[in-house]
């Protein structure tokens, strides 16, 4: 098992290894007294994984009640939220009380802002049960529901009390949410850590799961260390973000996250005019079963970034790789958009 | 003109003077360059001073877009915030622009909230248009809106960036206006002020208001900034909440807050033994048209009590007035609630 620590605005561990959902109750005794505690998850994951997480909580003495919710980003709005929130208030839990968000990245993005705003504030402890969630959304503390202009415009920054990252659970995954999570290992990489990057460029990296989860961890710990609120070197992570939302959103949101995001790199790369970058990524994205480029023209690309909360005044926030293991923040002017999806998809075209 | 700086988490002034509307552009100018606006106002401000404010922002140079909502406590939901949030998407706001809260406490509760949420926080400025907001919810950074479960019960601290309290609009509100916040400055001089408390049992309190609020914000300053997350000290600013919520609870709503406080603080009071501080409160509440009794069973607002949020497992804080200017809180079992509303309301039918 590793354990990575944390110790911004709130001081809390984050676990990686087998067996953790058995023993949740048991690690969560060390921080909670007795307790209520609301277990939020999703129609996918409550048949596979809320009955052991259940009989751990109970052997250590909590009670709790379980919301479970249709699975998908399309539940990831103010309504679900709403009732998420009755729930908890009708179950009368209090501020001594917690919430358990069991499942993947939509599940701890909106239980962790329920937590955040239930009576202004009760903790949450992460259980994450894809790759995704576990390298990314699960740590770092940020929390959101979409609005219908956009993804996450809804939020807060909450941080979980307590990751647990059961690798059983991550292992067992169908392929396509491997590869999902997989594409930000792939951006970590790019971001900071040349050999993860290598390791993702070959079909064997499932066979190191725990040490790429925790390196992705660390790497995600380091820039939250430094940037708990997001205003400084944390809008490093957006790699392939901006570009990537934008495609999920021409796609209506049935392209996933993971998959816009690997998508987005390839595509700032291009735009970075970093035709070696652009060609290594493409080569990971292979190798993990991800997509490399898309069909929506870069006006309408261009036109879905625009609303994208990155964006301040008339300039965006982009990331550039320029080259594996270093990147660069770019303040850029809005109308240069549209040429730089332009220039990111031709390079891409011309490689592949 | 007064001033009051506030230093917590986030440092910011308050303002209470005469014709501040008019001036609010040029206050503004000095903290946040050029930018978007989104105003949020009910129907009942929105013809009153709406096209002032926006006069001064123009004049300013910012450009500003207004959400009108239907005036009233039953407006306070998620489904408003919903629409406000959405609203401040389709007018693309950005973390670079601000909120402007024109309007009572519902408006400063959930325009805070709205500006706390969005794209996980942007600025936002509070300028109270009653007596209530201007000593109570514009200070403090506390935002909300209510749940069918109770009220505010989902919310966040978010402090704001700028209070402009203009006493003109202050001094035109209705009676009942006036009487509302009366009932917050009573609680102020209960837990703080014999002067303050003095001045309030005179019908002639109207004619200090500046100073009034002046203290008003003084004493809430003084709590919050102490306690700015609500674990401890500021948990004296619930004189009278606990009970008043119940009572407002019980009438459905129908009962405003400041006059279930006003209540709130008779009960709490007489629930403490100390007839003669409950003969006072009851002075007071008097001397400023405020009730001091309701009709409902000490048992059904018992029940109305369990489900307030202050209430941390089995426990509840509340606040016991032991003489004017000198509050105490007292940790106290859930299942005493309903014997000391009895002992509170029987006191004050002794008294009366």
């Amino acid at each position: 098992m590793y354990q990575v620590h944390l110790d911004i605005s709130k001081s809390y561990d984050i676990y990686i290894g087998s067996g953790l959902i058995e023993k949740a109750g048991a690690f969560l005794s060390g921080i909670f007294p007795r307790c209520r505690i609301a277990v939020i998850t999703d129609s996918n994951v409550y048949p596979l994984y809320a009955q052991k997480l259940g009989k751990s909580l109970t052997e250590s003495g909590y009670e709790y009640d379980t919301f479970v919710f249709p699975a998908g980003e399309q539940s990831k709005n103010l309504s679900t939220l709403s009732d998420i929130l009755e729930f908890m208030a009708d179950h009368q839990l209090t501020r001594s009380d917690f919430v358990i968000a069991l499942g993947g990245g939509v599940t701890g993005d909106m239980a962790g802002f329920a937590a955040a705003v239930y009576a202004r504030g009760i903790p949450f402890v992460q259980i994450p049960t894809t790759l995704l969630a576990a390298v990314d959304s699960s740590v770092g503390g940020k929390t959101a529901v979409d609005l219908k202009a956009g993804k996450n415009l809804a939020g807060a920054f909450h941080q979980p009390s307590l990751v647990l990252t059961d690798t059983d659970v991550i292992a067992d995954l169908p392929a396509h949410l491997l590869s999902e999570g997989a594409a930000e290992v792939i951006k970590y990489g790019v971001l900071e850590d040349t050999e993860l990057f290598d390791w993702m460029c070959s079909e064997t990296w499932k066979e190191k799961l725990s040490e790429i989860i925790l390196r992705s961890v660390k790497i995600k710990q380091k820039f939250v260390s430094e940037d708990e609120f997001d205003t400084g070197v944390r809008k490093l992570l957006n790699l392939g973000h901006t570009f990537g939302h934008a495609i999920e959103k021409c796609a209506d949101f049935s392209l996933s996250h993971g998959f816009g995001v690997a998508i987005g790199m390839a595509i700032a790369a291009g735009a970075a005019g970093k035709k070696d970058v652009c060609a290594k990524i493409i080569q990971a994205n292979t190798a993990c079963h991800l997509p490399f480029s898309c069909d929506f023209s870069p006006a309408e690309l261009a036109h879905a970034a625009l609303t994208d909360k990155k964006r301040s005044g008339d300039y965006v926030d982009l990331v550039m790789p320029h080259k594996i293991g270093h990147c660069v923040l770019e303040k850029t002017p809005v109308e240069y958009l549209s040429s730089l999806f332009e220039k990111g998809l031709a390079a891409i075209k011309e490689l592949t």
